[in-house]
């Protein structure tokens, strides 16, 4: 079969290279998708949107994801992001965290725990996102924390990450992006750190 | 003039007990137009859809005024909100600004400096929020701080409550939500107050 979009091919009818292509264009895809859902509501959104976005037909989305809302609950995830966010040792995760958002920011312009702040565009998809947010964002923080009150002191540090995502990537604060990244995480980093720490310990 | 509307006549023609309705749906008009541009885009949004779901006509928000445009640039304002926001003095503005956002999410389901995380749906609209969000709301902080870079120190601070906000008002993190108000602005108050201090300064 052979049509106006080079993978519209099935898998099987392809070398590794054709592989590699349907990737990167379902990479494409959902990088469309992701834009357009922080800034349209999930109901103003068409599959036609979608498609005209990344350059790809309708038909092949369908194909490549199944539905326009299967897309959106595979974009409205954030496993692939967090493990590299989380990733430190508990005495070091409020630096590692702060400079994770700050150069995710300044380097791809991109903040993925950021995606939380447009659930309440998304009716009943924004619940899935919410649900998401819970388990694999600040329950993963919160596993990785001892002591009393984990889940507390993990929202409190994710609160404090989402709003330096705000600042940064939305409200666009002139102060915090002309300071050096290492000054940044000089200052705001002994905060989440202290509010990521067990009651009582002072280590 | 009588209308199917109520407030719809003009306001020389109405005692005290009327214009007070006609503040009254103002304000009305003002929630409705706030609630639809927290979850649709500024160019989705129809002046009949505020109109509908504020329960009035859509000439009568054109009188009150003038167009959807200039009701929606009202909208994207934080001074009125701002003012009780700082009313601490320098060294009791952590506490009082976390307090502030919290009690407005529990009892009033609102945080108006929130309003700034849906300016991405706004097209050129949301660069007046921006402008707004730095001169009105972390432009004001700044202001009220004494020694070096006072505005970093305030978009700082102001990055802590937008992410408290967040974690609130959109993610709804179920320990924050469970959590006494004074137990979270006991841990979490003394890391905004340690971004706003001066740099070197003890106090």
């Amino acid at each position: 079969m052979t049509t106006a979009y080079a993978d519209e091919r099935e898998p099987g009818e392809r070398g590794p290279a054709a592989r590699r292509d349907a990737e990167a264009t379902k990479a494409v895809i959902v990088k469309a998708a992701r834009y357009l859902l922080a800034r349209h509501a999930h109901g103003d959104i068409t599959l036609k949107a979608v498609a005209d976005r990344a350059g790809v037909s309708p038909p092949l989305i369908l194909k490549y994801f199944g539905s326009k809302d299967a897309l959106f609950s595979g974009v409205m995830n954030f496993e692939a992001d967090v493990e590299s966010f989380l990733d430190a040792p508990p005495a070091d995760l409020g630096r590692h965290m702060v400079r994770h958002v700050l150069t995710g920011q300044a380097e791809r312009g991109a903040d993925p725990i950021l995606r939380i702040v447009f659930a309440p565009l998304h009716g009943e998809q924004g619940e899935i996102l919410r649900a998401n947010f819970r388990t694999q964002v600040s329950g993963a923080l919160a596993g990785r924390l001892a002591g009393e009150d984990a889940g507390l002191r993990a929202e409190l540090a994710v609160s404090m990450l989402l709003g330096l995502g705000v600042m940064y990537g939305i409200a666009r604060g002139p102060h915090v992006w002309a300071a050096d990244i290492e000054e940044v995480v000089d200052r705001y980093a002994p905060a989440v750190q202290a509010v990521l720490r067990a009651p009582g310990c002072i280590a």
